[in-house]
């Protein structure tokens, strides 16, 4: 519902939780339960999450925000002089103000494709490392991370998410794929993943909970029972343990409780493509083609400028020729009425 | 409302958020509102904390939990190579997991009186810390740290707040109060203290929200316009940016409604002294005496044992002749039929 | 002098000191001199420099070594959330084993021109930062790192310093200058540059003696009564703090009398002149054109190994084609009849 | 040689190395060696040390200096979120500046007994710290530190040593000795260790080059094949790695060979003797009684000025009530008619 006189597609979290999320919490306010996570809820949401990953030897932690998983789950799994791997526009490496940095780790950057890190590259990347007489004096790779789907909307494929899986094997690095938007990658026509695909191929990932219809949360899953010794004090050191751990369990319990997740994904990026192929009829140059949630387009200085008076976007950058990348989002609140409203904009 | 077989006393943070904070975040739901804190619930919060501290020209920030927010405000004010005193007994001097030192920080310690830093003692160490011609060779102090209440739930009277206020402006000290649980120490009887004068003693203090009626949430005041310039960028760094802000700006606007926070807090205490009367009238023996919502007890291990099986508490260590401390805690949450049923249990 | 059977061109570092260099240590070795920094050589070493750089008000500070002095003075002048912008050659972005990152800082790279850093580059960089709305989310670059000599032997013009100084200052950034191997870029033939001017147009930089005739040590020179505060703590806190300064002070000031630092500069760029002509002569494929004591040409596999068996070199890389990157250094010791056994061998 | 009109006993370091080292650094100076500790020095120092501590196993690392090598021994060990224990005495709680700290570790003290840990002290904690249900949010010790001898000057009996070394061992602690000093504990009366026992009950110590004849340079002694994998990557990154290499291993050569380093601590040792006598006929108070090349004395602030008109010392804090604590210090340099002259002002 804005509260302006502006129609909202700057992003996936300007509005609070799924109705359903939001009422978990109220029907369970006034239950006592334990801190720290080690509340019920906790091992229930748990639970629920390995079976929608099919991995019953995994473990999960809940987190509150995607910059505190990022950062938490590169420093816990990496040695303290190793860095981390990501294609050059990866969220780590653009966007987390210094996050990882913060903990000691360099982020080592690869050109990427369409936002995606391609596999032979991965690997080039590491052989030549290892060739280099003077390897001792560099940054070692300990990680590769990805984000599923990335920064620009755009989706790995079955095939490119095994050959990266393949080359970290190979190479003895940790796979971690950042899934703040997961669910609005296998919600995607383009994706032939599924979560059980995506667990069974990284070492960790976690299943984004703020930008997928909760009011906040993260949810880590390693994938292999190999979530570091002493977690919960590696996340208190953080600063990232939450007293009320209810908090983020029991939104998660919801999600993955009657398909919740996947239909408020699948919603999302239906209205998207509706949103999309108005832009195509329209005419509106893509920066990118996303088969998700998040949508690329290129304007003028001009165009821009009309368009913001009515509505909100994200400015996502400059093309090569100086033109503005705006970026539209839809989640689970965006209405067939919000996606008509924005098609008389246009 | 227990959802098990035990009567709770552990901590005040054991159910979820005060009816009213939570309406709040329903009845908001579904506005658009901008993310990492620039939503107009933010300003509105602000302004209202501004108000109940009678600082306008404060600077007001909200996070989400106390070691998070411990760690940061310290981090973000401090240069790099000073450390903060605490007492010895002080919360982040003994249960923070190293938060601080993880930011580089030393936690430097004096012992403390009733868990009370004194004014006196502190003015000694600076003193002789820069008699020592070697002083270059050590951690300079750069900040005071108190908690009020203290972690064993006594108050710092206003004398003796004004006399650590005075102590870190003679010395140049930046002074840092933490309240986590500030809520319950103005509302005791013994303190002398509110938040406007609270806030006119010293650079920076948290108004606690996890532990006094929220689901979760901070409320950093940096008094006197002192907020640390790129203090977004620096929240972000620290892993410690929502990016619903929503979710921290609207509970607080709502515990700073209609003295909302003031009854939240006077309620819990006020129970906290009808178990107090009940534990004296039963002859238990008091670990020190406290005037707030937490109650320390001594028990032997039998009675430890015995009362475990119907209530949860917290041990809080032993004393000298090997004893266990006991902590009992209260909140919005308790009630009268709760302390009647914890009288025939004691 | 060979301990083996190789002919010793692989670095700068391979014999130990100046023969003046190391008389100085042995004169000044019974005199009781206070530690870490105190002594008077420090004083007298200090003030020489401050006259070779024609900088009154400079403070100089002397450490061990590069790595060290680049992370030192890095961390000790940025506020803890700010970046380095280097070159993506520069040697903190590629050498330095993350000890900028384990600082806590994100080095920034843009990419070069023959190693350097183009003043217009860091102007686009800084500018469209600062119009991307969300730049709160990313790193605040606050200082811009060169070395000179560059990582490929290259150096700046006085035009291209000083417009790099120019942006600095139109940005509010700090410009430090690695100089690591500073004499032999002042040495070189093509470089317009003196000490007076490379410290008018900076904020600190460095005086390399590890790589130039001293045993070890690096000069400090905050051009404008800029060292940070309690320097000395810092310092110490980096583990980078000497008892013995003397050894460091000592060196220094005979580097600094009868302008031995610049004759030895001079000397292995002479040296490395020689090397070129002849590696000229004989027809060898150069990668870059270096005017300064380090020469790097290409060589195929068949080659390298060849040569490898009678010359110790350093291997900098691949180039496109898969050829090796071959660098040859020249230093205080190399002595004409390398240069002529050195021929014998190409 | 005193370069003023002081005599000086203020500290261990205030010469430069012992003739026969300073010799094989110009012996050795013209000889082509790999840097970065890659020499054939490095190699027989080793050699050398392994055979003095009886250590076929060991790992041997060169480093520059005390703090630095209580920093990266200690932060290269543990794991990033464990803490280290100290005496509360102890240089690296009392006189680091911060450098454990700010590779984010705790160090967490434990009231010493003159300057000395006591195992049975170091097992309570630790049973202790575990049988707190709330363990989990405090800072786990991963190590045990202490010095030999200690910063009062007293040694560790080998019973001491050994309770230390089986406590560790009972729960898996590591076990760290801090040798700055160490050839003036081994040469002490008093001490019934030798370097082969200090290595069999320790994970890693190091022997003291800076305080002990050398120019700088310390050595560590990982006792068990167990130096961390990827050393010279973590030296590095800590700023820490000495380009030429030589610098350290050469003068560690020498120090282990025809017994100099045990001659240079039984000489200072001897000198300290004979100090100790003096101050005892002269009937002055000692601060603690240390077998060792430091000597403590009480004195008022009268005593203290008129002492130090004439001699350089070192003040060590305040007794009690409130007088000096005097330290004065022997080394490889002291002479007898330094003695003579120091009894003359006594």
């Amino acid at each position: 519902m804005s509260s302006d006189k502006y129609l909202h597609f700057e992003n996936d979290y300007v509005e609070g939780a799924h109705p359903k999320v939001l009422q978990s919490l109220i029907d369970t306010n006034e239950l006592s339960l334990s801190g720290y996570a080690t509340d019920e809820y906790t091992k229930l949401a748990s639970d629920k999450i390995k079976s929608a990953c099919n991995r019953q030897n995994a473990d999960i932690w809940f987190l509150v925000g995607g910059t505190q998983t990022n950062a938490l789950v590169i420093d816990a799994m990496l040695k303290p002089f190793e860095g981390v791997i990501s294609a050059d526009t990866g969220h780590i490496a653009t966007h987390e103000a210094g996050a990882i940095e913060f903990t000691g780790h360099k982020v080592i950057t690869i050109s990427g494709v369409n936002g995606k890190l391609i596999a032979d590259d991965v690997d080039s990347y590491i052989t030549n490392f290892y060739a280099n007489p003077a390897y001792e004096h560099t940054v070692p790779p300990g990680m590769v991370y990805i984000s599923l789907s990335t920064e620009y909307g755009t989706v790995y494929s079955k095939a490119e998410l095994e050959a990266l899986s393949n080359v970290c094997r190979k190479h003895d690095l940790i796979f971690f794929i950042d899934g703040a938007r997961i669910g609005y990658a296998l919600a995607s026509n383009e994706c032939d993943l599924d979560l059980p695909t995506v667990a069974a191929n990284c070492d960790v990932f976690y299943i984004g909970g703020t930008k997928i219809g909760a009011l906040c949360g993260e949810a880590v899953v390693f994938t292999n029972a190999n979530m570091p010794k002493n977690f919960r004090t590696i996340v208190k050191q953080h600063g990232a343990l939450v007293a009320k751990g209810r908090l983020l369990s029991v939104q998660f319990c919801t999600l993955f409780s009657d398909n919740l997740y996947f239909e408020i994904s699948k919603h999302a990026v239906d209205m998207a493509m509706r949103m999309k192929e108005i832009l195509i009829s329209k005419g509106y140059e893509f920066f990118i083609d996303s088969p998700t949630n998040l949508q690329f387009i290129v304007l003028d200085q001009d165009k821009t400028q009309k368009l913001s008076e009515k509505l909100k976007f994200t400015f996502s950058g400059k093309t090569a020729d100086g033109k503005n990348i705006i970026r539209l989002a839809t989640s689970w609140y965006t209405r067939i009425e919000d996606i008509e409203k924005l098609k008389d904009i246009l």
